[in-house]
Formats: C-alpha cells, structure tokens, sequence
C-alpha cells in the first residue's frame, strides 16, 4: 500500500526505513506471532500517520537532526495504531483488515491478544528511548487514553438509534484525529518547530484526521455495493452510526429508523436499499461537505508554514487523502 | 482479599491508599467499564506486588520519602498485573477469576480487551508522573515484554508433551517472577537504597515469584478434587503442563503421557485419577522442595538487611506466600 507514496519517492523512502524498524524491533521467540506481526507491519495500510509526521518535520527548517531518532518516533505512532487496530479486529471479530485476513482470523484469538499487546510494548520503549527528556511522554499516555476513550464512546454508542452527531464527532476525535494531530504535532516539536508552529500542526492534523474518518465512513456506505461477493456496509451492520446515517436521520427519521431496529439482520438487497436511501437523504453530500470543509480549513492553516517542497507535497497529500476509493 | 494483611495494618492501609489511587485514575465515562474495573480492582487479589514494594521501601533507612509518588508507583505495579490478567482470561475463555466472574465473562470480549488496554494506559501515566528522571521507564518496558514473552513462551508449549523444565521456568520467570522481581527492586530504589541493597531485592523477588507460582501450579493439581462443584485441574485441561506434571513425567513417562493426549476431554474422575498419579510419582512433592528451597534462598538474602519490623514482617509473609490455600 505504499503505492500511495509512488509519486513522493522522499516520503517512501522514509517509510521504508520505519518498516525496517519495526521489524527489527518486533523480533520476538514465537513463529505465530512474528509471522503476523511480520505479515501486519509490511503488507499494511499506507502509513499516513508516520508520513504526516515527516512531512510535518520537513515544514521545519532546521539543520541539526537525529534521523534515527526521527524514524523511531515515526515507526512509534505506527505502532500505536497497528496496535488499536489489532484489538478492533479481537473486538469485532473482523475477519478482514486491509484487504487480507485479520490477525484474529489467521492466527486466532491468543495471538491476535497478545501481539496487540506487545507491540504496546515496543512502542513504550521506542517512546522511552526517543522522548524521556521532553513532555511527550505524558503526551503520549494521554493520546493513547483519548484514542481508547473514542472507541469506548463508539462502542458505547453501539445499536443506538439515538446516537447524535456530537457523540459521533467525538468519537472519531478520539478513535482516528487525536494520532493524526499528535503526529503532526510530534513532526513540528522533533525537528525544532516553536510554539506557533506546534499549534499550527496541532490544529492541522485534527482537521485533516477528522475529515479523514468522515470520508471513511462515506466510503463504508458506497463502496463494494456492485460486487456481489464483498460485504458491504460492515460498520452499519454492527451498530456503527455514522455521519451520512446520522444526516440522513435528521432529514427524515421515520424513514432512517426502521432500519435501525436489527441492522445486522438485513439482507444484501435490503443494505443497498438502505445506502440509496442515505445517498437520497443528502447523507453523503452532507458528510463529504463537512470533509471537504475541514480539509479547506487544514489546506489555509497549512499555507501558512513558508513555502517548500514539503509544504507541496502536503497540501497535495492532503487533498487526495480525500480522493480515495480504499 | 486484603485479610491476608489484617495482621499487618500497616501494609493494609497502604494498600488501601493504592486502591482508592486505582479507583481515582481508572475513572472512565462508560459504565460497564467502570464497573468492571471498580469490580476488579477493589475485590481484588492480595495485593502481592504493591505489598511487596512498600516493604521493600521500608527496609531502607531513609526519611524523606514523597508518600503519593510511592503509592503511584505501587498502584502501577498492581494495574499492569490487573491488565495482563484481563487479557490473560480472554485468552483462555476463564470464567472465574479470584472466585468471580471474569470481566470477559461478565461484560464480553470486547469491554475486557478495552479495560486491559485502558489499564494499561494509566500505568504509563503514573509511570510518566512518577519516574521520568530515572531509569525505570525503559525498565518497565522492558519488564513489560518480559511478561508478555513469559505468557507467549507458555502459549507456545500449550499441550506439547514436550515441554521441558527449562522451558518452564523461562515461562515463569517472565510471566510472575519478573514483576515481583521489579516491585522489590523499585520499592529498594524509590525510597534511596544504594546498588547493593538494589541488587538484593531483585534477587529476593525472583526467588519468591519462581516459589510463588510454583505454589501456584502445586496448588491447581490439588485445590478443590472434593467439592463435585469445583473446577479442577484448570491449567492442565488447558494444555498448561506445570512443574508437578513435569517432574512427574521424568519419573515415569509411559504413565504419564497417556493423559497428555487430550487432556481437555478427561471425565473428573480421570482428572482425579492424574493428580493422584502425580503425587505418587513426587511431582507434588518435588515442586514443593524447590518452592521451600526458593523461599530458603530468599529468606536468606532478606536477613542481610538491617533488623527491622518491615524485615520481620518480610520474612513471615514469604513464608506464609507457601502456607496458603487458594
């Protein structure tokens, strides 16, 4: 998946080295665990949030930096994430993550536990080796509640016809923009960026993290309805509102409900019934406005880092974060 | 649980202070987790670790100590135990923990891979609060992956007639002696105690961990074989193959490893049989020797301390550790 990089062989190249990393650093004495492990961290997603934090420390025009050091904090917030992922799939019984079978699937229950766990670890000692003198530890621990505390919302939410937008927007600030913004944020602080830049960063990366679990979300009602054999609407069918259900509720609940009352239940047809009634209610135009506004929003605050390469590729990564189809 | 400090009232009040700390930081806005964690916290185990850690503090001479920071820190030992407990029975499916349902079993799979994980979030932060400046952050990683390695190694033998007793004290060496082990030394480090006194109690908590689970696994060969409505052999249905088992199978492989073939479909009565199988052949008594022996070792090491009420007390609950029934 890092194909998503091709054009930008700079940023790839710095992924590449994160995965190396983590690799060595997740060697561990049991054949399943670092063959998932090894399977998870190599075939994986497109690495947004380590690229956002180079992407970020090239905004910063700062001679003097530990590049190692700065591959380590990167290889760090991937860990973090592919950790929470790693429980999501225990938690849902997922069987597919990223294309290919989930942990849980492939290796079973213990494994798919204990490797979320470990790799908990590693990013702990990561942390320890890169921030010990700096408030980013703290930092960290705290991000790492808010990222728990939104799925606890999410999954409390759960089946919950009277979820609102609010509960949803937060939410998703835990679940997916609190690691986005921190990379960012960690981006500018590690390469030197002052105070006025960190805020900046800070601010970016909420709005670019929340548009991106909105347009998520929308893809998770518009994609894979022709294709008979791929499961469709898979959030919704566990009791996951999300904004294009929720803006479609709003509009007209009576229609919206009932489909609410057993949604795992539905059969194929009646989901897709159910993604045209949304699209109908205005729910994707209504989601991908909100994202297509917070991404504005992100693109202004960007400008206003001096100009640069980085700068370029950011606005433009920016934008085509809300272009994909995956 | 804490009845086994009401003849030191002393350690229980500290006790107290690090659930009522537990209590405070693990607040969290949903409901089923809170229960659970207030649930598990407070109707709790013994305490072993944090007891152990304010001993070890209190053999040290030294009088300006911060109270909070050491009661963060024996609150973190006792949480990264409740966390690996809480994954520990999702693993296996436990019903029971401590005579109780288990968080799985009472709240799901899904709240008790999020307590585990939202346990460990706190831990970090009292770590971050507490020991920033010292070299027990990258301890703790490390500790942290000693665990885990220990629970994998142990996973990695499930039903494997196998297994060795090196490989079993590998597994136990991480799995309950490292976190003994380090509850020990920080109590030694926290309060001021010189290198010595450190390499001393580090020592003293890897004897009591190995006799302590020895005791453990002793004890699940011969707890509750009476009462019809008790579940036995718990560990053994489960593929863990102990110490008693082990010693058992060097005396005489041919009668022992007929009931290694499916151990999870024995009747109880067969069960009863195989215990009583390994007490014939010593492996009840052999696992008690080396506990005694262990427990020996610690015992002396702790005397070369300075006399003290905390020594006295030290000494009679490493013995009492081998003395008790559940």
């Amino acid at each position: 998946m890092l194909d998503f990089w091709q054009d930008y062989p700079e940023i790839k190249e710095k992924l590449i080295a994160v995965q190396t990393m983590m690799t060595e650093r997740l060697a561990v004495n049991n054949t399943d665990i670092r063959d998932a492990l090894q399977k998870f961290t190599t075939r994986g997603g497109k690495m947004v949030r380590p690229a956002l934090f180079f992407l970020f420390s090239g905004l910063v025009d700062e001679e003097i930096v530990d590049e190692e050091r700065l591959v380590k904090i990167a290889a760090s917030l991937e860990l973090l994430h592919s950790a929470t992922l790693i429980h999501d799939d225990v938690i849902d019984d997922s069987p597919l993550r990223r294309g290919l079978p989930s942990v849980e699937a492939q290796f079973g229950k213990d494994v798919a536990v204990y490797t979320g766990d470990f790799i908990y670890t590693v990013y702990f000692e990561l942390l320890c080796e890169t921030m010990a003198a700096t408030p980013f530890l703290p930092r960290n621990a705290r991000s790492m509640k808010k990222i728990l505390q939104g799925e606890l919302t999410q999954m409390q939410s759960a089946f919950n016809a009277d979820n609102s937008i609010r509960r949803y927007l937060k939410a998703i600030s835990g679940k997916t923009a609190e690691l986005l913004s921190l990379a960012c944020l960690e981006g500018v602080y590690f390469s030197g960026g002052d105070k006025q830049m960190q805020r900046s960063a800070r601010k970016i990366g909420l709005a670019i993290g929340l548009a991106f679990q909105i347009y998520d979300d929308v893809l998770n009602f518009t994609v894979g309805l022709e294709e008979a054999d791929k499961p469709i609407l898979t959030d919704f069918r566990q009791g996951i509102y999300t904004l294009p259900l929720l803006l479609a509720k709003e509009e007209a609940p009576e229609k919206v409900l009932p489909y609410l009352e057993a949604p795992g239940g539905l059969s194929r047809q009646e989901c897709i019934e159910f993604s045209e009634l949304v699209t109908d209610l205005g729910g994707i135009t209504g989601s991908l406005f909100l994202a297509k506004h917070l991404t504005d929003q992100a693109l202004l605050e960007i400008e206003k880092f001096p100009e640069s390469r980085n700068r370029e590729i950011l606005m433009e990564v920016t934008q085509t974060l809300l272009q994909r189809n995956y």
